[in-house]
């Protein structure tokens, strides 16, 4: 049976238009500081951080669909760009315009795979699933790495300090407890070390 | 119970190693033309190509496995670089370069943990699995679409003919014999329109 061709189709233009995501900047650095990290790199890092970290989940978790999960969670800002998360007032309109996103992206596709997907993309982003919840930490988590390589990074260039990090980080609490107490070090030893402001 | 330290300690070490991946420059222009593709971005295209397109494979796939295989299919290029496919000289110690590699970075994480990883590398360039014949495939494949959207890319700026694309792209015979097609209707579109020489 030769492949209906508007299937196919469909499919390439999504994969196409994954390409973008690799332009869209986001405002933390690449570890040796060189330059903005993208978020399509940022993506594989936390899906593989998934894979290395997937035993201190607090509970069951379906990993490939935690995994999944990460490897799309950005792509709405192909169209919607990247939301500094200490920016309130863009943070303001950010759903709506990823939701906008989400409609022309994922309706590249196949319908009922382009909806399977979305829905994907809508659980992580209510987080309220274990997989979500995992998901949205190691989001979280991996932009510490980063910070304390890049001699406080954004905390530094943004002038945050540290409950502001703190709040961000909240969602590792419920989603990734066991690793709360690394995140707690890492805070500590940023601003003993003056990368970041108590 | 805490966390046992070492074990966290080494996966972290893990974590932070991977950065360095979106250092590592391919030849392959990103699909705007104006950079090239860094590995750890096309690890994530092609992870998620995986899975848009599970449903082409020719057989079962244990899809979740071909996902990770593809996200970890290039860090050994962390210590040993990108070779590029056409240059046959810098082929010749390929493999022994990225042994070492593998040694080296998957010897960060837990033993068990790193050897469960390498093999899963291991398993991906042996090539022989559906799963490793799959995500070769998805390699290849992903090359096409930038090259065609770039005036050529890669296949003008090397000189490259068709003959030596289709050696390149022989494994999706096997591993997506379905998208075959597809990748002769870009050949003969690319040939047509002269960015590759037949």
């Amino acid at each position: 049976m030769p492949t209906p061709p508007a299937r196919i189709e469909g499919q390439i233009a999504f994969i196409e238009t994954l390409d973008a995501l690799k332009q869209v900047s986001r405002r933390n650095l690449v570890m040796d500081g060189s330059r903005c990290e993208n978020s399509a790199e940022h993506s594989w890092h936390t899906a593989l951080m998934a894979v290395v970290l997937a035993e201190y989940a607090p509970g069951p978790l379906d990993l490939p669909r935690a995994v999944t999960m990460l490897l799309l969670h950005d792509v709405v800002e192909i169209d919607a760009g990247d939301t500094f998360c200490y920016d309130e007032a863009a943070n303001g309109d950010k759903a709506e315009r990823e939701r906008a996103a989400a409609a022309r992206i994922f309706g590249l596709l196949p319908p009922e795979q382009g909806d399977a997907l979305r829905a994907l993309w809508e659980e992580f982003e209510a987080g309220q699933s274990p997989e979500a919840r995992f998901a949205n930490s190691l989001d979280r988590f991996q932009v510490l790495f980063q910070n304390r390589n890049t001699q406080g990074g954004t905390w530094r260039l943004h002038d945050i300090a540290r409950p502001q990090v703190e709040r961000r980080m909240a969602p590792i609490r419920q989603g990734l407890p066991a690793l709360w107490p690394v995140v707690q070090s890492i805070l500590d030893d940023a601003c003993a070390s003056g990368i970041l402001k108590p």
